[in-house]
């Protein structure tokens, strides 16, 4: 509630979209309770616990590639983060001269390895624009295309504006040739449904930190059969097996995964893909018309666009779906099985990132956030949000960026009542 | 206590050389302490609890920087584990034609990597041999520099017999060089004192989770300032900072470190360090003859020693400072800073890591871990145990490696008494 001093009594984090807090109910205990009572490395000993411990990651393996519509678990490797898991797929599949697209959306974890790779490997970088929500147009898309384009990355919703990607287009497009397809589900695993098989993806990344489950310190890149089978990992080390090789594991994904695995937040890991599949089952059993994976989520998501809309000092950027396409939020297309659920390709489609710019240039996108955090305990996220090129496509650029609100599966009505309290407040104080 | 049906009531955990178990006191609540007050990113963020992540990313610099002797905290990049140090520091800073040495002492995240680089990247390698304990004498190393060997690479002791090499001659002998300096750590942080300044040592890598005090999920990468200028991460990806740039961050440690940190895991680590600051303070101010950091381990690991050499059915490795030598446990030489204290750089000094053989050409080492496994509940390893070449030079490699006892800061009295009784036991049975 809020104080006679304007404060609320506790903390509102809306900060989902870099991590997620608090996590989901199981989470953290499934780490402490791996700690205590197992604690060891997995796949190096033979001993009874250590077989456990691997039993956990294989479990998560097998959960992971059933989230993703993946044919076998053995396609998921584990990876530390997010990161690690794009430098791993760019690093140990580009070569010299190879033709990659991108698009100005992106995060900088795909922007900076790509362009790191353009200048050490020489590969050759298409990037393409995206429009004033971040939507990259899928023509735009077939346009950049050589006959012998190596790989197409793409982020599945954009960090800075939430947008989903129309990434089963580009699937399309791109299903009679042998270019690589890359989606970057940072944003979206957990959050929205993904079917690599359906939608031709070849690769997928994604931390395991944010809507998918997991803590930090966790992360994982499917690979179909064939880019795993061409995948060079670029770093290897101890991998448990042919130990007397100085030539590190050939198969995927024990190839992937140099060091020792994080465990036990592979063992949290597995608590929060249980949670999820419980809260995904519910959501397919409640023939609702909308695809993000949790109804709570919709809810909520619902709510922050209306509550920010209020916002008389901001503008929202993108999520115009309410007044142009009624109920389209979530997945467009044949990312969905049952009948009926189909939307075409370019609705717009959301995942539960929002993005407001300032309306008086006296008040800095970092003036918003602050006072949303010193007055009212709420933590949102001002800046660049790491996506160096979207901003001058926002028109955001030169103000320093956005505020950006995100939420997730922990996110509740009461941190949205907080958060419409003190957009009230502010309307009336500093409008 | 031991049952009538000879199993132990309680679990002994002997593996600490691949993770220590169970954690220091407080180390794994620390983690759940930042989950469930803090939870967020460090270093993205500007609200407060950011903030105070990022304070504590600084604060486990500090403490690292501190307890290997480095001048600034801004020396230590964060990284997720031991192994990606390694593949940071090589790839990082090996280019073409370049020479390395390196020993058959290695540990696969040392060797493989670098014979990596040997193929993708064409540095030439040189690999010195070890003798029957695992010690590799510098005049070998000596021998093996050329005039422009661009590095040394060196584990700090192995992690198959314990032995820790003589980095004291070696740091002199590459005093007056421009050749870089690597030591990997992994076996020694937090067992014995490190001055990467008075061994003059350019590079030391080390996981955070075996004798070092965190938990899975974090390491460091140290690098003095001209190594440290001298090395392009080999993967880059968001970074907090400089947001619009497609090119990452150009100065140590932000360059090493693309994507999200595993704060609550470096949170952790943050207790297991001051835990260790204060043990080793007593150990400092007891005026012992010895310099592994804590008494407690010593004696743990004497007894270690004692119970093995009595096991009939096995030969210990190495560990022959008792006759020899009397008390060389520890470090050697210069890297003890009180008067009085200093070794001769060849005496057998050893960390608490013990491999043994089996004597009974019946009986492999993994039958004999299997043994202590399912009667005794005694947790140890058998085989290679990451570490490609050393098992030629201690004869152990037809036999499939050695069954390995390594003990830890937690390992307590009644564990070494369990293990006292089943070797006797074992002794009446198997003999």
């Amino acid at each position: 509630m809020i104080s006679s001093q304007g404060k609320t009594a506790r903390r509102v984090y809306m900060d989902h979209a870099a991590t997620s807090w608090p996590k989901m109910p199981g989470v953290n205990a499934a780490w402490m309770d791996y700690q205590e009572r197992v604690g060891i490395t997995a796949g190096r000993g033979s001993y009874r616990s250590s077989v456990l411990a691997q039993s956990i990651v294989e479990d998560v393996r097998r959960r992971l590639a059933g989230m993703i519509g993946a044919k076998s678990a053995s396609s998921i490797a584990m990876v530390h983060n997010g990161t690690a898991a794009l430098n791993l797929a760019f690093a140990g599949l580009l070569k010299k001269d190879e033709h990659v697209v991108t698009t100005a959306v992106e995060h900088n974890s795909v922007l900076r390895p790509l362009h790191l790779l353009s200048k050490t490997v020489g590969i050759r970088l298409t990037i393409v624009d995206c429009d004033a929500t971040g939507w990259v147009d899928p023509e735009d898309v077939q346009k950049a295309l050589e006959p012998n384009t190596r790989m197409v990355a793409i982020t599945h919703a954009s960090n800075v504006t939430g947008r989903i990607q129309s990434i089963d287009a580009i699937g399309t497009m791109l299903a009679s040739r042998e270019t690589l397809f890359l989606v970057d589900a940072a944003q979206t695993l957990g959050y929205t449904p993904i079917n690599v098989e359906g939608l031709g993806i070849d690769l997928l990344a994604a931390p395991g930190h944010k809507g998918a489950g997991g803590v930090m310190g966790c992360g994982m890149l499917y690979a179909n059969e064939d880019a795993a089978f061409q995948l060079n990992a670029p770093w290897v080390g101890g991998s448990g097996t042919q130990s007397e090789s100085l030539d590190g594991p050939t198969e995927w994904p024990a190839k992937a995964e140099a060091g020792n695995l994080n465990i036990p937040a592979i063992a949290a890991w597995q608590a929060g893909l249980k949670w999820l599949e419980t809260s995904h089952q519910e959501s397919l059993n409640s023939n609702r018309e909308t695809f993000l994976v949790h109804p709570v989520i919709e809810e909520n998501y619902r709510r922050l666009l209306a509550i920010l809309r209020q916002w008389k000092n901001c503008s929202v950027i993108g999520h115009g779906w309410e007044t142009g396409h009624g109920m389209n939020i979530g997945l467009s297309s044949n990312t969905d099985h049952k009948a009926g659920r189909t939307h075409h390709a370019s609705v717009d489609a959301y995942v539960p990132v929002v993005s407001v710019r300032s309306n008086a240039p006296s008040i800095s996108v970092g003036d918003l956030a602050a006072i949303l955090d010193s007055s009212f305990e709420i933590e949102v996220r001002s800046g660049l949000h790491c996506a160096a090129l979207i901003h001058e496509k926002l028109g955001t650029l030169l103000e320093g960026g956005t505020v950006r609100f995100s939420i997730g599966h922990t996110t509740t009505r009461e941190d949205l009542d907080h958060l419409e309290i003190a957009v009230q407040e502010l309307n009336g104080v500093m409008s």
